[in-house]
Parts: C-alpha cells; sequence; structure tokens
C-alpha cells in the first residue's frame, strides 16, 4: 500500500459573493478530486489549531507530525536544508544577505544591488573555513540570499543578529541573548566570522569586478533568524517507508530533507502559478515505482490568495484536478491511499495565511466511505474524520496504510 | 444514579464487501444496543488519539481517564495485579516465565515443559523472601507465567531482561540501562535473586518429581517487561464510587484493581469466544445492587477480529446484544447511565488493532438524546458526542450520573 500526499498550498478560501457564497474550491469543477472525496473520508483540518495561523514552516512540521511547538526554532534551519546544505542536529543555522559596506563600515545596500550572479563562487571562497573549533558552512540562493550552518561543540541560538534592517547604519555586533557560555561563544564566533568574511570578500576578483563596472560589491554578510537545528523524526527510519518529495520551493524541499525523504531533483519541479502541473504530477506518478510514500507540494493556490486572485485560485485549482484524474482507481491500479488537503488557507479576502481550517480527504481501497460527494470547505463539515488537528494525520495515513504501530500491548 | 459501562474489545471494523459495506457491528442485528443508542447521544471514540492504534493496556488506561502518556510504564505491573498482586506505587513489577536450564546454566526450555501444575507451590517458596533490603513478591499465573514484584527503598525499571529469547543459551545478566544508583542496585537485586532462585527452584521437590518422571524442572527465572508501578487515580477515592469490575482476562482485572476497583471473583467470568454471556450479564445486575459503578469487559469480539472471522464477530454481536435487554429502561427501572463502545478497532481485515475510531454511546434518563437511531461506526458520525477522545468520556459519564465535580467556583 502506497500513500500520496497532495499539499495544496493555502488551498482554503471564504465565500466569495459573486460565487453565490461558494469558495474558490467549491465553485470550480473538480471532478477527480470530488470522486476522490466520494470514495473516502472527509473532514476540516486545523492545521496547527483551531484559531492558529500557520506560517509556511510550521504547517509543514505539523502535516507531518512534527509538532511545531516542540521543532521549530526559526526559519534559519529549513532554509539552509532547502539550499541543500546538510544540516544536523545541533548545528546552528542563519539566513544570510550578501550586502554592501563602504571604507567606514556603513551599510551602503543591505542587499550588494540585488546581485544576481557570482554568489555561488563568493560562498565557495568559505568552504573549509574554520573560527576557533567551529565549522563555517556557506550556501548561496537566490539573488542576494545565502544560507549559513556554524557547526561544533557548544553552541547556541540565543545570539542576537548583525543587521539593523536599514541602511547608513553599521552592521550592529552579535550578543548573547542569555547568559550562557554557549551565547557568549557563539556571539564571539559569528563576530570573528563577520570580520574576516568582509576581508575575504573584498579581495575576492568578482567583487573587485563588479566595482570596476560600477556595481556594488557583495563585501559583508548580513546574518540573522538563527535557529538550531531540531532532530525531526525521520520517515524512513521510523516508518520503514521509502519516502519522496516532488516540490519546488526550498523550503518544503529542506524540511522534507530534514525528515529524512529523498528529494526529487528535476528542473521541471518549480513552486510558481506557472509551475508545469503536468510534470510535477508525471514525476509524482513516476515516483510511486520506487517509493512508499510521495509528498507532492503545489504552490501555485496560496501565490493565488496571497494576490486577492479569485478567478486566478478558481482556474488554477481546476488545472490541479485536470492532472489528477492518473491516480483515481479507474487509471491507478495498484493499492493507493491518497491524501488531499492544504497546509492553511489563504483566503482572496485577506491576501494572507488565515486560521480558517483547509478541507482534507484521506481515501484508501478499504476506509470507512462518509457520505461526503464533493471536495469543499463546507462539504467537509459532514464527513467522518470531523474536525483534525495535522499533527493527526499522517497516524490516520498510515494506519489507511495499514503500517499499525501499536501504542501498548 | 448508578453507571453500567461495557467494554466490547475491538469492537470496530471496516466495511465488509460482502455486507454490502456495512461492518459487523451495523450488519448483525443488535435491537438493544439500537435502542440504547436512539435514547442516548453517540459519537466517535479515538481511544488515545486521532491515528493511534491502542495496545489492550494501554486502551484501558485511557477509557478510565488515566492518560496512558503519564501513567504507562510496561505490561509488567499490570499483568501483576491481574495476578492479584498487590501492587504498589513505587514497585517494579515483571513478567516472568518458570524456564528450564541444564547443568552449565544453559537453556533447554523456555517454558518449563510448558508446566501445567505445581507452580503455585514453587511461586510460594519465595514468600518472605528479600534480597538486601528489598522484598520479592512473586505469584504463579496460567502454565509457566508468573509475575514477579521488587519491593523497597530506591528500584529503578530502567534495567535490562534476562531472557535471551532463544534456547541453547545462557540467560543474560540484568543491566542497568541508565547511569542511576537505582538502576544499578535493581539489576545487582534481580542477579542476585535470578540466581538464589535458581538453587531453591533445583531443590524443590516439585522438581525432583518432575525429573523422576521425565519432565522439565522449572527451575530458573527468565524476566522481563520491568515497570514502575504508576500510582493511577483511584475511582473511590476521587469520585466516592463503590466501583465493580466484572471481567475475565487478567489485565482487565489488573487494570482495574490498580484503579481501586472491587473485582467480582466468579468462575463463570471468562474472558473467550465461549464465555457465558449471561452469566456475565447477570453478574453485572446484580452488582448494580451493591456498587455504583460496573466496569463490563467482553473479549470476544476482539479474538474473533484478530481471527479475521467476520461471521463469528457478527453472531457474537448479536448474542451480546440479546443480554442487553435487562438493562433497558423498561426491565431496568433503577436510574442506569448506560455507556457502550470498545477499547478499540480490531478490523477483521486487519487481523489485528487498527486505529480506526470506535463507536460509542452514552444514555441517561435525560441526556440530550441526538438523531441517532442505531449503534454502529457511520451512525455515530451523526450523534451529538463528535468524535471524542478516551480521556474525555468519564467525565461525561460521570456528569451524566450528576456527580458533578466543579473545576473552579
Amino acid at each position: 500500500m502506497k500513500l500520496l500526499f497532495i499539499v495544496l498550498d493555502g488551498l482554503g478560501d471564504r465565500p466569495i459573493p459573486e460565487y453565490g457564497g461558494m469558495t474558490p474550491l467549491e465553485y470550480a469543477d473538480t471532478p477527480n478530486m470530488d470522486k476522490f472525496a466520494s470514495l473516502g473520508m472527509n473532514g476540516l483540518l486545523h492545521v496547527i489549531a483551531p484559531g492558529v495561523t500557520p506560517g509556511s514552516d510550521t504547517a509543514h512540521l505539523a502535516l507531518f507530525g512534527a509538532d511545531p511547538f516542540e521543532f521549530y526554532t526559526g526559519r534559519g534551519p529549513f532554509e539552509a536544508a532547502g539550499l541543500g546544505l546538510d544540516v544536523k542536529e545541533g548545528d546552528v543555522a542563519f539566513r544570510t544577505n550578501f550586502a554592501t559596506i563602504d571604507e567606514n563600515c556603513i551599510i551602503k545596500d543591505r542587499r550588494a544591488g540585488r546581485i544576481k550572479n557570482g554568489t555561488r563562487e563568493l560562498a565557495e571562497l568559505f568552504d573549509g573555513m574554520k573560527v576557533d573549533d567551529i565549522q563555517i558552512l556557506l550556501k548561496a540562493g537566490t539573488e542576494h540570499r545565502a544560507a549559513l550552518i556554524l557547526r561544533g561543540p557548544g553552541l547556541s541560538d540565543q545570539v542576537s543578529e548583525n543587521d539593523p534592517h536599514v541602511e547608513g547604519n553599521k552592521p550592529y555586533e552579535f550578543k548573547p541573548l542569555d547568559e550562557s557560555e554557549s551565547a557568549k561563544k557563539t556571539a564571539s564566533v559569528l563576530n570573528k566570522f563577520a570580520k574576516r568574511a568582509s576581508s575575504i570578500l573584498s579581495e575576492a576578483t568578482i567583487n573587485k569586478d563588479r566595482e570596476k563596472n560600477g556595481l556594488l560589491p557583495a563585501n559583508y554578510f548580513l546574518i540573522r533568524g538563527a535557529g538550531k537545528v531540531p532532530k525531526l523524526p525521520n520517515f524512513e527510519e521510523e516508518y520503514c517507508l521509502e519516502t519522496a518529495c516532488v516540490a519546488g520551493g526550498g523550503l518544503y524541499k529542506g524540511i522534507a530533507r530534514m525528515l529524512g525523504m529523498h528529494i526529487i531533483e528535476d528542473e521541471r519541479l518549480t513552486g510558481g502559478i506557472t509551475t508545469d502541473l503536468a510534470a510535477k504530477f508525471d514525476v509524482a506518478l513516476d515516483s510511486l515505482q520506487n517509493y512508499d510514500f510521495i509528498f507532492v507540494h503545489v504552490k501555485g493556490t496560496d501565490n493565488f490568495g496571497h494576490d486577492g486572485d479569485v478567478q486566478g485560485k478558481t482556474e488554477f485549482i481546476k488545472k490541479v484536478d485536470k492532472e489528477l484524474a492518473r491516480f483515481l482507481p479507474d487509471n491507478y491500479k495498484e493499492d493507493l491511499v491518497v491524501m488531499i488537503t492544504g497546509d492553511h488557507s489563504s483566503p482572496c479576502s485577506f491576501k494572507d495565511h488565515s486560521a480558517d481550517p483547509v478541507p482534507i480527504l484521506i481515501c484508501s481501497p478499504d476506509c470507512r466511505r462518509d457520505e461526503v460527494e464533493k471536495f469543499g470547505e463546507s462539504y467537509a463539515v459532514k464527513g467522518n474524520l470531523g474536525h483534525v488537528l495535522g499533527k493527526h494525520i499522517m497516524g490516520i495515513a498510515l494506519n489507511e496504510m495499514r503500517l499499525v504501530q501499536k501504542f501498548g500491548a
């Protein structure tokens, strides 16, 4: 028995007056999702808890059964993992910007002129660097963005940032945020690193060339978002499942990697509203041959919600639905558990995340079907999953896979 | 107002194709349970939490409001209590086998030839025994099985077992599983006990006779399942209720004893599929005269689930239903709260426990009736108890008994 877990980011919405009070999901023609709903169990999902508005990071932790109140230490570790850094328990991870300072150490641009090229080479200058007994791991992301990891004994994430968040100021010194020796040590390492990094960056050919060409040199690191890397549950170890992540966004891949999933790399896997949905679900279908549990992340629904684009969200949902036909029992002949939901609601009227619950459906060959016939916020109310919490859905899905882990004897 | 709490072990199930998608409970003709359902409140019970598959031990703790995440330390204490040992908070309890070793201390039989008689007398040889300052309590169960309790200061359940689980090996030494003094002491006491016990058993007349008759002597204890006895809530003290347990299985009686219930002893109270259901519910009816709260445990439903015997489970449910007529308001004229549920689902298709919720009904003379007319998994979805957790049902039942314990003023 295999599991296909599809997360439509920001799926949930609110009644749209022009749709006669239906939501985009309810208004969209979605015969395939409706088929899964009618064959399966339906409910309303509170990803973290009723009334709590999830972020994308905390939401995905909760969906995978990793209580964000326990495991969420900041976004740094997940962004670092998303860039492909091999984060380890105990590492302290940061988000960082390549920035520009002048000869008096005044910040001229917090994003080094939104530098497009060369950051990968600049980051490689730090390969193998150590500050005291602490190893430095650095990886460039898109534009001016990068992730920094400190690895070694006696580190803490209780340190302030050096980013004043305005230009024309000097960067701050890093300071310990508590009395611990580990916080003092981490602040000291960061201060030494920022200084040495600035020298190294200033001497780099790429930056000399940028200056010659009238571009701002990327000669400083502004560092923020300290988070100690938590030990997340490991799917493969805990459930003896071969798991795969089919996603575009770095955050989602990062969380999946930290949970021990295999990340399917394919350049067609992107995260925007123009993503190739057919390719994404083709990859998911292929992956079902080699993996037991496929996590598919689709970002576009959330983007339309943030833009308040009702029609765009509706059309995008229809496009997703079309691609799901390949997983219907008539077309996919192996035993399969299908779970479809969102990581949170992003109502078009909010243009942001909300705490509204998201519809969820779980369909397996011999599940206890309920009477719900369509997938949607108001239909799900009558489903037999009732109101369900994010932290419980993996257990419910694993039960449908008959992967029973008895508590007690 | 009195409370009759009937637990049909492993009651919940999944749709059976030959039953047109109904479960055994839904398909079985159960006019009496249906009457209680129509007069009462219905819902779906997640005994521990949604998606968590309960063991029999953790399930019953949860049903009685004792959070298994807090109180469950292993099966040892409950098995020991089930054999009638008077377990006390702080005791460390174990499951043990009478076994056979040869003159070189090699295990010849982990079950001493499944010894049938004489273990009670052998266990009595240890009455009053002390190892250092630790008191030994030992009681024989069925065949080769027994329970061992260590009582005294500074004990821990963080000790390994001496049972290699294969024959032809020597028993293991007991080892502490952490650095604590209490774990070291407990391992030391167990090593001394195992050695002294082996001498005592080897000299016992019963074993000399067994050897003369070509039978394997019960000359060693294989000891496992260490659990520190938790302090469970006490029903009689907490609620000022006279409580009684009507059950056959040792585990259920053990948990009930540890919760402070009176155990009704009657040789007709057994736990299998051939148990005398009329006798069991006769005893329950009689007990309502002297007790306020009767817990009735019926095991057969679970046995049929484990065997995958759909028809057997269906017929057994019908037989149980027949015995419930005596508690209907038309027949039982005193005020009575009736609560019927299972401790978990044991779907015939799983042949094991599952995480599927179990239907629950609670019926009292003036409860808020819902529109549910029949007792069953899919009907319960529409009941007014909604999705309810095991840890909450005692409070709901006590509220029906008007035993209100206000939190706050």
